[in-house]
């Protein structure tokens, strides 16, 4: 019965494209780094500025804004039926180092404009609805992806581990967390939320990929996440002078790491499948001086498939190579460490519906896609029914500065987004 | 007619090695990194206050201490013919990351020790001994190796580049100096030395390679050093999201850089001769972060020879490697830049027989040989008859924590030293 005053009022309103362009111009300055790159560490004091800057626009938007003990943050709309389980939307707004300045960004200050265009179009929502900007979803800072989905969908593992988890300064994530001026990050387990806590979860982000923008389709609906796994390994040779020691004497770490690297390109590769990616991001020396030979290395390791055995199949003949290679060149594998490897996620059908629904009154066409990129909907689907809705961007591009996603695309998704949740709020 | 009176007392005297000893573990405290490894980067607050612990230990000594613009140290004692060019004789005491205590070191306390062997044996120097402690002998900071002895040497070129120079966090040279109390590093023309400055430069050093352990042979007589060049190079891609972005869309720059370091061993392999070498040491990936596909990654590469026309012809090939994988990869080879590529220098023969008689007055069986590591001797080899003593070092082990010399080897080595410089004071 709330449908079609829904529909009516939606379809007459329009985002406020021109704040919402600020506001994310104004979230990149927030950054370690010069622009157009962006850097926002977890923690940082450009993280901590971005935090605020955040809280007081969910503030300015009449949400009431709540913070859990690792600052994953909360901005409720309570419903008319307040008894219900809210409908939550949100994303992240950590960025790796020389970075852009959309991904994560789009699905918090979208989020926040979603309200805004529902709040001016006279909607009133049944079930409350909830903006929620996570806690590191990116790994630079201590090596854990998601940490504040993961958290919340209750990884009594990952609380345990935080307590003795050092970043690459040997700061641990409690007094981190205090530095940001969150004084009860010992206590974790106050973060988890139990199953149910939601009716809905649906996430706003840009494609990452050049699908939408290829085929010039305004909207994704999102049906599967891929299922991404990590691994950290070390090498350890003898090191030793450049010029002194001879080259049959030597057992280089940092030549196995190049072979390594060279390893995964080609065991991804041989899968067969365009899904399969493997990525070496991170590729250390020690000591990592011109004149001395690497007797340390240290390498971290993507890998991702929307097939999880696969994916599994990858890693087993990553390990495999290095093993052959620690034979071959005599040096030692001090550390392979699968650091997570998680299950896909599928998207919830009443979600996707809804978000199908919403673009055909909308008038905008989608396709339905796989999203390559993991994200804090992964983890929300543990606790919740889970959807998401990607925007083209420039070339796919992502993770540099480079990033794009134009006004015009960020509006329709924004748009999409406060209609779904609407349909979500009244079902 | 002094040369009886100088062995008769020289052989009856002996060196201080508690004292030595002593001041080798106290220097190496002098560190940025925790023991047994020593980081003593230039112009740190270690290094300055290594340099001071020098100057001390040389007016202990009664040397007369001057500095010049950059922080070569010199500690002389006046001859008896002090018009005379005098014979020097030094090392250097900064230390690449994570290395040990020895490397460099050993050339300077021991040239102290060795003055102060000769004062109590009752020598009167003819000639002018001097104690040089040579600025920046490791490239770590600013990347330019024998930094003080290539100024020393009359770089014109040298003085121009420190300059504009800045190390990794962008300080400039000028200003990294001043810190350290060198202000007048502007205009580095007072530091050159004419030809003739010197009569004789002699530098004592831990062997860095297993030949006068494996041979049990106290003294390496050096007759040679070995050509070093460095390189950098820098590759470019597009990186971009290490989920989103698919395998055949991708121009990896970290994989470009491993495929060039795997080069360059089978280039210095293919060379056929056991004297070439070739090491990448420095291998970093932008941005550095597991979920991005490296966009940059910058090599920098160390290949010797005592053959400077085979060394060149590896640098060619692995200039043509660069070239092809940017071509297969589709990256850019945004810099392939020859640092440096000093000639081979020859020690003087008659520093060569002076140490020889030395070795055969004191007992000590000695060989000739090339060192393969370079010193800041082959730069002093282009303002003065140049020299070098070798002692034994543990496995030839340098470069990292484990390096080691007995105490009894630095002793000879001291005493062949002290006999040495007394010999070509007198000449
Ligand atoms: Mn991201
Ligand atoms: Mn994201
Ligand atoms: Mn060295
Ligand atoms: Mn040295």
């Amino acid at each position: 019965v709330h449908e079609p005053h829904l529909q009516d009022s939606f379809t007459s309103l329009s985002v406020d494209t021109e704040s919402l362009q600020r506001q994310i111009e104004e979230l990149s300055t927030f950054s370690d780094s010069p622009a157009p790159s962006v850097t926002r560490v977890l923690y940082s004091e450009k993280d901590v500025s971005a935090r605020r800057y955040i809280k007081n626009l969910m503030a300015h938007s009449g949400l009431a804004v709540k913070e859990d003990a690792v600052g994953n943050i909360f901005g409720r709309w309570d419903g008319y039926e307040p008894e219900l389980a809210p409908v939550s939307t949100g994303s992240h707004i950590d960025a790796i180092p020389y970075s852009g300045k959309y991904d994560g960004v789009i699905g918090v200050l979208g989020a926040i404009e979603a309200i805004n265009v529902l709040k001016r179009s006279g909607f009133k929502p049944k079930r409350s609805l909830e903006v929620i900007l996570f806690t590191s979803e990116e790994p630079t800072r201590f090596g854990i992806s998601c940490l504040g989905s993961r958290l919340l969908a209750g990884s009594q593992e990952l609380a345990e581990l935080l307590k003795t988890t050092v970043d690459g300064q040997n700061i641990s994530f409690p007094d981190a967390a205090r530095f940001a001026g969150y004084e009860n990050a010992k206590d974790l387990s106050s973060v988890f939320l139990p199953k149910g806590s939601y009716s809905a979860f649906i996430e706003l982000h840009i494609e990452q990929g050049p699908i939408l923008e290829e085929e010039a389709i305004p909207i994704g609906v999102v049906t599967a996440i891929a299922a991404p796994a990590s691994i950290k390994v070390d090498f350890e040779g003898n090191g030793g002078h450049a010029g002194a020691v001879l080259m049959p004497m030597r057992n280089d770490a940092g030549l196995a790491a190049a072979e390594l690297a060279l390893a995964v390109e080609k065991h991804v590769l041989d899968s067969g499948s365009i899904d399969t990616v493997g990525t070496v991001g991170i590729l250390e020396l020690h000591p990592g001086a011109i004149n001395s030979i690497p007797s340390k290395a240290h390498l971290e390791i993507d890998t991702r498939d929307i097939n999880e055995a696969r994916r599994n199949n990858v890693i087993e003949k990553i390990h495999n190579s290095a093993l052959n290679i620690c034979k071959k060149r005599n040096v030692k594998l001090s550390e392979f460490k699968i650091v997570n490897q998680d299950p896909p996620a599928l998207s919830d059908d009443s979600i996707v519906k809804a978000t199908e629904s919403a673009c055909q009154e909308l008038n905008l066409s989608y396709r339905k896609m796989i999203s390559r990129a993991y994200h804090d909907s992964l983890f929300m689907a543990r606790i919740s029914p889970m959807g998401m809705i990607f925007i083209p961007c420039y070339k796919g591009y992502s993770h540099k500065p480079e990033e794009f996603a134009a006004p015009k695309d960020i509006a329709n998704g924004v748009r999409v987004l406060a209609l779904t949740l609407a349909k979500l709020s009244l079902s």
